[in-house]
């Protein structure tokens, strides 16, 4: 049943808003989330607000995202809150933090828990309002010239690694590096570095690795659900009619889910060929990975006495995977587990 | 920058649809998915298109949603397709299927893979389009009188449980029962069942079972992730402006993330709720799971022998499986397994 009423022009203003990613375009499936929501967003309002893409590094820096959308540079952005670090550590913990949450305990603790609030309390502080943005499930551990066996392989070890896994990398005896993407191959190449981290078989292959550092390691225990974020100008956003601010808001979570839902299909077939092309799977051993599990609960430790923001949410994310995790260990793992069984013996 | 344009009144007529639910209102969180739609699409329409939501039974009977879209006696929906299972078991797999896709997996096969394309081939058949419409993720094993110590405890046993799980258990010497959600808690009661399945601990809490069926058995083997659904009548749609449509899809992808995020939060605390009241939780033996693994298979492959629209659904969703399960070995199980053992170690 169809009753036309008559629509007031002003309902739905043209509007025209550019978008700054922190993403090369070579990175499609995470650039790609923002021309996801773009196209969602132009979907749902007749084409009437447009979000236009712009590359890392065509508008501002790929790194100075969070800096444009709260300066209102640009009205919104796509980033990853870890980059800003740097700024306040309880930052990087919307984006994944070592031995956090997994993929679906963090959009739980966002959707449906407390984590939306913690989080915009602390956007608020830099004029932003953040939405999920994208998710690439968890990690791997990164490439290496050799294998590591123990704690001692560590020692020394020269690793392209950022944020809060540098931190701990450090404290395991390695020597963490600052990297951009596309300084590894050739520093893997020439031995300048002895090992790096990046993201997902599908994305690792574009650079190569395994022909300069075969050894591939699991699990990326610093990266467990890798979260991405959009992020818009609180002024420009309180400007946008009700249903835009909707349309943006449902977009991003769709964003969100086809992202995920994207690199859950295109990992697998990617670790195959890397695995065809040369690469050897490793798993770390115990001792590094309990290792660094604690020293990783003694850095959170000593930022929760310095910092406030980064206490609260800290706090809260891991009173969520405490409950959660008992919950895992009875619904999904042995499934999982079974699962990884009968493959084995097939 | 806002630039005012003229609307045509036409572009947003005014709409009112009915969506007939198969669940009550008691299952707040499943029935709930639906309300979340409607309220998406409200958001996202200025309240232009109006969906309003029936509870089961109210309208049409609760199993029989599908047949009212198909016939357009409804405009649309929200279901579990293996309700359906009687009139194709090709429908079944929509859901879940015992030892299927996880949760994550489905997602992906459904949003990135072929999954929608084979599943809109199949609805077509009713007339009807479907969307997802909400998720439980993995599902408990039900709740028993007894202990089940070996496959020897299942000779015999009065189990309620549906489908394919039903066809399973009875090939594993069980005697699967049809029982309605609200007859089930008597008829354990009085011991004229030995056990039955019902959902996840939220849903189960509200049912008592741990006071007259205490052992609370996993992994539920028979649901590991199950899918709900939406349903629209295929000239419906058609009829919709394509903004609506948009607003409609995008709506229903929100609502099935939402109800995940919801169930993952509100599992944990209901787990620890049943433990403390009275629950036993126990684990299947590996003789009952790979028993009723290997026969699972072996009625998978009688159904595609005869049923082609079964076996196109079920080849598809394998060789997903096979390729997901080795990258799932590499990334999230390792992680999640040495959280586990973290967490027994506290």
């Amino acid at each position: 049943a169809s009753i036309a009423r008559p629509t007031q022009a002003e309902d739905r203003p043209h509007i025209k808003w550019r978008l700054a990613s922190s993403f090369p375009k070579s990175l499609d499936t995470i650039y790609g989330g923002a021309e996801t929501l773009a196209k969602r967003v132009a979907a749902l309002t007749d084409g009437r607000f447009e979000i236009r893409v712009f590359a890392g590094g065509e508008l501002v820096p790929a790194f100075g995202v969070l800096d444009a959308v709260q300066q209102n540079t640009v009205e919104c952005g796509h980033s990853a809150s870890y980059y800003y670090y740097g700024k306040n550590k309880a930052l990087a913990l919307e984006t994944t933090m070592p031995f956090g949450l997994n993929t679906r305990q963090l959009i739980s603790w966002v959707m449906a828990d407390e984590g939306m609030t913690l989080l915009r309390e602390l956007f608020a502080e830099y004029n932003v309002l953040n939405f999920p943005g994208g998710s690439t499930g968890a990690q791997m551990g990164g490439w290496y010239r050799k294998e590591i066996q123990s704690l001692a392989d560590l020692q020394g070890l020269k690793i392209r690694i950022p944020g809060f896994g540098a931190e701990i990398f450090s404290r395991l005896g390695a020597v963490p590096q600052s990297l951009p993407g596309g300084e590894i191959y050739p520093a893997l190449e020439r031995g300048a570095i002895d090992a790096a981290e990046w993201t997902v078989p599908y994305d690792d292959e574009k650079l190569g690795f395994q022909k300069v550092a075969k050894y591939y390691y699991y699990p990326g225990w610093w990266e467990t659900g890798t979260h991405l974020v959009f992020y818009v100008n609180k002024a420009q956003w309180e400007s946008l009619p009700p249903s835009y601010q909707s349309a943006f808001e449902v977009a991003a979570r769709d964003a969100h889910m086809e992202m995920l839902a994207a690199y859950d299909a295109k990992n697998p077939p990617a670790l195959q060929r890397l695995l065809a092309n040369g690469a050897e799977l490793r798993r770390f051993p115990d001792d590094v990975l309990l290792k660094a599990y604690e020293i990783a609960h003694q850095v959170y430790t000593e930022e929760a006495e310095k910092n406030q923001s980064f206490k609260k949410i800290y706090t809260s994310m891991m009173a969520f995977q405490d409950r959660s995790d008992a919950w895992w260990g009875v619904a999904e793992s042995p499934m999982a587990n079974l699962r990884q069984a009968v493959r084995r013996k097939k």
